[in-house]
Formats: C-alpha cells, structure tokens, sequence
C-alpha cells in the first residue's frame, strides 16, 4: 500500500436516496475511472471545465476515464466569476444534450466553484435532472461549493440568485491539485476552513491557529482540515438540505462578503470570494460586538489569525474604493437571506458560538457600516 | 349558494409537505385573491401570462388580487411554443428578480400549457425554489400541464428538454375560460382527457364515447370530465413524483406526438401538442396490434372516437408533409424515454390497459412509421 491510499479520507453526506461520498486525498484524479466506473451505470460523461484548469488536468481526467471505458466529451469555459451567466448555462446544456448524456451518464465539473456551480445547475435542468460528478480544483471548492448541493448562476440582482437543489452523486476532492494553487487563491479556500471553526467548532479553529502552517505546506495535516471542514458541511446539510433553518449559518460572514463582492463588480484583481468572506467574517464578530452579544476580544482573535494567514480582514484592503453603506445596504437587502423585509443575519456570541438571527434592524447595519467604511 | 359555488370540485395533489389543491370550477379568476390569500404568507405576486390571455384576464385577474391587498407585477410575453425558451425564461426571471419576489411571495401563470410549463421553470430556479400557483386558461393546461409538477422549456435537441420539477402550491382551474377557447384548442385539450381512459379508465372511456358532446357544450359534465382527468394525473404523480416508472404511462401517445410536433417545427399552425397526441394515441394501439399486443379492433374503438370529435388520427392529415421515417426516428431516440439506447414507448394491450415497454426494438418502429408515413 502506497503513502497515497493509507492518506484518503471518505466523508458520507447522509441525505436518503441521494446519499453521497466525498473522496479526499492525492492522486484521485488518475484514480477518477475507477471510483467513477464503480458508481455509474451509464457509460458516457460530458466533462465541464475552464482554461485555467484544462491545460493542467483535462488530459490525465480523460485519460483516467478512458481505460476504464467511459466515452467523455469535454467544454472548456473561460475562467472566472463572470461565467456564471445564462450564456454559458445555455452552452453547457446544449453540450450535455448534443453528447446524448442519458439519465444513468453523467456530466461532471472538473473546477473550482464557478465551474461547479454552474455545471451542477446545467445538470440539475438537463432532461430535469442528470447525474453529477465534482472534481475541485480549489481548496473553497473541495471544502464548500462541491458539498451540499447548492448551484447556480449570479444575475444582475445579485449572486447565486438563479439556481437548483442539485446533490452531486460523488465528489473527487484530489488534494494534489491544490499545490498548482497561486498562494492567493489558497488563503481564499482557507477562510471557508476556518468558517467552520468559527460555526460551531471552537476546537477546530484553536487547532488550525496552531496548525495553520501545516495545513499550508500540504500533507496530512491539510488533508485533516479539509475532512473536517467537509464533515461539519455534510451534517449542516444532512439536517436541512434546503436551507429552512440551520443550514443559513454556513453563510457566516457571507452577508457582507456577497455585498462587497457585488460592490467590487465580482472583480477578482480586487476581491475573490473567500476575501470577501474573511473580511465578512470579522465584521460579522465586531457587528455581534456592537450588539452586545459577543465580546470584543473574539473579534480581535479572529482577526489576528485571518491577518495572521495574510488574508485581508477589513474593509479598508479592498483596492479601488467602495460605495457608501446605504449602497452596500441594498445589495445586502437584495441578497437571498431576507424574509417580510426583515434581515436574515448570522450572528454570534463568541468563537465557534454562531446563531441564526431573524430580525435583525437595517438602521444598526447602515449605521455599523457609516463607522467601518473607509473615510 | 349560487349555482357557480355548488359546482366547485377540489382535487388534492398528495405529496407529503408539497401537497396541495387544484380547484376546478366557475368564477375562480374573480376568486383568486380570496383563495391565494388564505394559502399565502408573502403578499407580493408576479403574474406571468401572454399576448392572447392578457387582454381578456390580466385586469381582471389584478383586481381580484388587489382587493386581497396582495401586490402584483406583471409580465406579457408573446403567445406560442416558441416562448418555451431561454431568452424567455431569462425574462421571466429577471422580473421575479427586480420585483423582489422573496420565499413567501409567489410567482403566478396565468395562460395555458407554455405559460405555465415556462413560469413554473423561472419560479423553480428564482432563488432556487420560489412559490407557485397555476392559473391555467386552456382545456390542456388545466387536464395535464398544470397538474404534476414538470416545467421547462424547448431546447434545439427537443422539446421539454431543459426544466425542474417544480410543484405548483395551488391550482385554480377556472372553467369559464374555456368557453373563450377555439373549437380547435378545446379538441386539442380533450386529447389528454380521453388518454386518462386510455391509460387505466376503461369506464371513463365509454363514458366519453356516451357522454363528450355534454363535456364539449360545458356546464356539469365538462367540470365532471376535467376533475376525473385531475385526480387521475394526480394519482399518478403522488405515486410517482419523479417519473422513475409508472408515471411515464402519462406519455401515452407522447413519443410519436413529440416527434411529429419536432418534424413540424412546432407550427401552430399545422399541428398542435393535442393533435400529435392525438394521432400518436392512434399510432401507439396499431403499433401494439402490430406486436401482437393488442386487438385492430380497439385501435379502430380509438380512433373513431378522436375522429368524431374533430381530432387528426393520422399523419395524412397533417398539412406540409413530414421527413421520412429515420428522421421521425432520431427525434424519438432525442426524446428523454430513451435508457442504455435502448427505446422506452407505452404500447397498450387495449383500451384502458396501457403499459410502460422498456424493450422496444427501433428497428420494429421505423418499419412501422414506413408503413404508416403519407406515400
């Protein structure tokens, strides 16, 4: 037995018949055939991907699924938050029909967490609802948007507003992959990591301010933070698959990140997703402050370790200016977690204490926003 | 109690907690705000509904809403098949959007079979999973499309090929508006209502032959046959939400219906969904007697039945002239009943005993189309 097998790690999300595993660890892309082989009655795969990933690992996947037979066609997408669009959902699904993928096939999204998202929508509307199969290529994707089933495109209303329910049938989360990661796009996944600790898991995110460098480096550690960050999605989602209650705490620190996502016009040279959600985060601790609920020293606690791992953590970071608060306020209220005008929030009382707040006041928001903003 | 009162029929859809009624009678558009009010949290609604619908309902339709204090928006798209698209869907989404339609709110059809089938994709994509209420305006609409679920839109490879299963929360079938209909559309409608008595209602049959000038004049026997066309759909779906066996006996007459909607362009003009159905029902008991399945004797029942009411039972009849056999063949293998190539068709082994046949050999049915094809 290899260093490789002894280090995989399988995590189950229990959701009844659509019940899945996520594989996690090195070489499973070459591995794919097989784990795919072993789970698809069909015999023929649409594989989506984008031209930052194609070059790196389109061939070894094709081939992986080749000698194990499987006919796959492939559609290589330009990269970037910009191509969850109508137009490229529309390219993707007249992908899938053209190759002829039948309800036993499978398309799969072999990308970060636009590919993704947007593949696993095309696959949830294709014939209504065809087989699919992830393969992150990014540490957010492997440790968020690959597990749960949530897809979608973004519309001029907002993010993620355009979308499906669509539970993937397995995910191959090949941890090699993520050594091809700019040190930039890593630390972006590492704030959805320490998000969990946050959530509900203190111990965690005491372990990953000792171990944050291994996690880093690779290896067993980061293999480590990426099951357990995959587990605590997998029983959120278990326990409320389509977010009725306790599933919205996954969008810690995402109520302003999505905002100053929108305010940034989801330029990446200014803000990626997982910078808007550290910077999210800590305002999510220091609003909770403002409100008498947590202390201040939690919110400095986090800040020093998302500082710490060289993410950004305030407002005042973001290059190229942002709009005022009443501006942000809006794309804040157009943003999903609002229900009767009433403002959806995650809150907390401390490190790895986060809540699910329902009422809470526009006035607070807008006026904790006048204070942090840059002057 | 008025006349219109007593004759209301309730049909109840059960699907555990996406349950839910369809109510079939007069006076249900002047209702409708009284009904939809009692059933929603939200008091926001976009109504979708087209060219032809909107002169003669939307007002009315606004008002009854208005009294209830629910807000509406509305949208009017151009009337037809070919509005079952994307660049339509993205309209449609794009108003849910911008008028703030949130989880509690709904999004309304308001027309007949595309309306509905294209309304119900936006409203299940819209947030991923917005409300829904079904106002269907045509004979067809109200015995089959607005009933089950199934949404979507037409894609160059097929029609209905891009969609979601999307349940309605409610259903008012208003029986007033099917005295605005054209002859032509009301046979067309009553296609699907004989196909309930062709799939499993021998006794719904005959009472058709006996009974269908009554239920094409209107008043008791017309409200009799759609609440039996309801509750026999509605049968079929809570047993069978996901079409994964018996709910494809829906599909009666369907697989040749759509390949002839597909050869013809989706004209209006030279054949509508009703027509191919019908002629596809005739198609489905010859080919069965041609598999030793079923007796000439009821194919002949059927189709002197159709004919009688001024439906098309075969493809002479058809105005334009039709692709050779192989070519109606490709548009059957493109339509979703196909599995591992092999070709899925609901044959009958009479009148009122349909079955799903998973095994059906394409070389058997392009032998028969040659034979029944205008020479």
């Amino acid at each position: 037995m290899t260093a490789s097998a002894t280090a995989r790690r399988t995590v189950r999300v229990e959701l009844a018949d659509r019940s899945y595993d996520i594989l996690i660890g090195p070489g499973l892309i070459a591995a794919a055939g097989r784990e795919i082989a072993s789970r698809l009655k069909g015999r023929k795969i649409a594989v989506i991907t984008d031209e930052n990933v194609a070059p790196i690992y389109l061939d070894n996947f094709l081939a992986a699924l080749k000698v194990e037979g499987i006919d796959a066609v492939s559609l290589v997408l330009p990269a970037g938050e910009k191509t969850k669009s109508f137009e490229h959902l529309i390219s993707v699904c007249d992908s899938v029909l053209a190759a002829r993928i039948e309800r036993n096939d499978a398309v799969v999204a072999l990308g970060g967490g636009v590919i993704g998202d947007l593949t696993g929508f095309a696959a949830g509307i294709a014939r209504r609802g065809s087989r699919f199969i992830q393969v992150p290529t990014s540490l957010l994707a492997q440790v968020d948007s690959s597990v749960g089933g949530k897809t979608g495109i973004n519309s001029p209303h907002g993010k993620n507003l355009i979308g499906v329910f669509h539970q993937p049938d397995l995910v191959l989360a090949d941890t090699d992959v993520l050594d091809t990661l700019s040190p930039r796009e890593f630390r972006a996944g590492y704030a959805e990591v320490a998000k969990y600790g946050l959530i509900d898991k203190p111990d965690f995110f005491a372990w990953l301010e000792q171990n944050w460098q291994a996690v880093f480096a690779g290896g067993d550690a980061r293999i480590e933070a990426i099951a357990t960050s995959c587990q605590a999605k997998a029983d959120v989602v278990a326990a409320d698959e389509r977010e009725n209650g306790q599933r919205a705490l996954l969008n810690l620190g995402h109520t302003f990140g999505h905002a100053l996502e929108a305010a940034t016009q989801y330029d990446s040279a200014r803000l990626v997703h997982g910078e808007g959600v550290s910077i999210g985060m800590v305002l999510a601790h220091q609003f909770s402050t403002r409100m008498n609920l947590c202390s201040p020293d939690d919110g400095k606690r986090v800040e020093k370790h998302l500082r710490e791992v060289g993410l950004p953590t305030s407002m005042d970071e973001i290059p190229g200016g942002l709009p005022p608060a009443e501006v942000l306020m809006d794309a804040i209220a157009q943003d999903k977690k609002v229900k009767g005008g009433k403002l959806t929030f995650i809150l907390t009382r401390g490190v790895g204490q986060s809540f699910v707040a329902d009422d809470v006041p526009q006035s607070e928001v807008v006026a904790f926003l006048k204070e942090k903003l840059p002057k």
